[in-house]
């Protein structure tokens, strides 16, 4: 039975209910000897900087390296709105997504059936909703230098970003981008505001260079992230892959992820380069939503985002592809059934739980 | 009577259609003695690309320079698709709103009660919608250095682009979002990706320190603008004032603006600070929309964006607050009348043209 290290971190808010039910989940597929999965726990966020100060600690770091995936959950809240810059909950995510090198961030977009109603858009433009952002994530205006604030005197200070993008980063985002697109409905839109940035007139060059050499087949359109994000509320079925860089996908994958009025069941893969030795790739996994500091602690979050980042990690990192549809299945099928957490409940639904969702997952398989 | 002087820029696309109809009402109102106006025609965008090789002439410049408001239609389409960067259309509006010290960008979303349904959210989500979008303007990442791509050999290069900000760059464009909070529901949003953005940490600092200093009476809260995207799908009527920086105020207006279902229908103002002798600001006024190449010719676009350009510049410019009510006041009544060009008809409705909703306007007053 194949064996991998799992590392699992809980983080802030809601984290660590919606992970105790990924793992109700890893404990199944391990007692089904589906994969024998060894995991280890650590802290990133403000739970790591309020146990010793850091916004993730070596140790931990070590641990992400050496894992075969890494599962998060969320990180961050209004508790450490006042750490220091380098410290805080975020620095954490940014981190590991550095360090473990994950360029590429899948972010689905799904409007399950059974929530059609639960989008704030007419149902007959989301019903079948089904797009995948794929976001550049170790570059752009996140990671470039000079990024600082400087102190001119008079009162006056300076805040300065960088944007910086080389032809191999926009290469091998859009490589991903236009392999997934031939795994779907062979579409790419890719993104960026090339009518007033460099970088953005360079990552429109690199991707029309490299779809021209080596993915004619795939459909390509350039639209600017401004015109995306009015067709993301005008008309989100026209897109199926759509590829952008760091900020631009930060931005237009929260906004497409709320038209599916799925938000609390969206989850993401961040992945990295290909091992040239090895044939595999660091990977985190994380639900698309964030730590949701108000509704912590009271057994109300959807644990289904984060359920459906250990099936990415089943899919894409381990290769465990019927065990993923089956929780895929399971998951429809407690929907069908009329099971909703509180997110997605509608005015007469009754509810359920945290963990009574997550149990109702595991006792359908 | 008083006289002003108006500066037309028809620009591209359907501009000159629209423009057209502007032109109507700013006819009507000479004749019927509500003030003088001067207006002078120029060129900008593709169509002076076309006339000189530039994407405006250093006269048409000069004029702006001493126009009291600047009306522009729009700029842009796929036929300057490869001309260079430096006279590509977009750079003749970038430098409009830079030399002209155009740092306040005014767009209201608004949802006007006759196309509640022409919206793609459900309608009880957009009723009633009003928020303004206080957008910065001349500064940013649009015009930070370095702003470049380098050469770095081997089939390598490199994009840089700079977001850039100053405390007071910061200070006063927040300054107008506070006023104008004041005389709606006073609530202003500041939007910024502080987690990750030195320029947007100082933004949060500034616009709280400020707020603290002399809005104290404001409601003020922050949002990270990814937030803010999501916030506005679903639920935007919880905004009042948003104020945000160039890029993000490029983005999230342009959604904002598209959940009205009214696109065709919003103005927006951009405004340069207070001349100390004269007390008079450099304003331009231009529609929310673009210049829509593929319906270009066709009778078939919405003039009312264009004319509510010309209402806010007789509001923001001239004082003359009882034209520009009659003028909003027309624009509503033609509405309820049933009147619709094709872009806010209904399946039932029979569309007019361009200049038939431009008479009617007329007409109506
Ligand atoms: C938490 C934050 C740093 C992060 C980002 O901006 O990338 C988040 O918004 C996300 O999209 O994963
Ligand atoms: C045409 C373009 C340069 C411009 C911008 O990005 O500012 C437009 O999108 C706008 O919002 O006015």
């Amino acid at each position: 039975m194949a064996a991998y290290k799992l590392l699992l971190l809980p983080g802030d808010g809601i984290g660590p209910e919606i992970m105790a039910e990924a793992e109700k989940l890893i404990a199944f597929l391990s007692a089904a000897g589906v994969a024998s999965f060894e995991t280890e726990k650590g802290l990133v966020g403000g739970s790591a900087y309020d146990a010793h100060g850091q916004a993730i600690s070596e140790s931990d770091m070590a641990l992400a390296q050496s894992a075969d995936a890494v599962l998060l959950a969320a990180v961050g809240g209004p508790k450490w709105d006042g750490v220091p810059y380098d410290v805080r909950p975020e620095a954490g995510l940014l981190r590991l997504r550095k360090d473990l090198g994950l360029f590429a961030n899948l972010r689905p977009a799904i409007c399950y059936p059974a929530l059609v109603d639960a989008s704030s858009l007419k149902p007959e433009l989301v019903d079948g909703l089904d797009i995948m952002i794929v976001r550049e994530l170790t570059g752009g205006v996140y990671f470039g230098e000079p990024k600082e604030i400087t102190d001119l005197g008079n009162g006056q200070k300076r805040g300065v970003d960088t944007q910086v993008y080389e032809t191999y980063e926009i290469e091998r985002i859009a490589r991903i981008a236009f392999e997934l697109a031939r795994k779907r409905s062979n579409k790419v839109t890719s993104s960026e505001k090339a009518n007033v940035m460099k970088s953005g007139l360079l990552w429109r060059e690199v991707v029309t260079a490299l779809h021209a050499r080596e993915y004619a087949d795939v459909q390509l359109e350039h639209m600017l992230a401004d015109a995306l994000g009015m067709q993301l509320v005008r008309r989100p079925k026209q897109f199926d892959v759509i590829v952008t860089d760091n900020l631009f996908g930060d931005l237009l994958s929260d906004v497409a992820s709320m038209l599916t009025g799925s938000l609390g069941m969206l989850p993401s893969a961040s992945l990295g380069g290909e091992d040239a030795a090895t044939g595999k790739r660091k990977a985190l996994y994380e639900p698309c939503h964030g730590s949701a500091p108000d509704i912590a602690g009271k057994a109300l979050a959807n644990p289904i985002a984060m359920i459906g980042s250990l099936v990415m990690a089943l899919r894409y990192s381990f290769g465990l592809i019927p065990a993923a549809d089956a929780i895929d299945k399971a998951i429809a099928d407690v929907l069908a059934a009329g099971l909703r957490t509180a997110d997605i409940a509608g005015p007469t639904d009754k509810p359920v739980s945290t963990s009574q969702m997550g149990d109702a997952i595991v006792a359908e398989l």
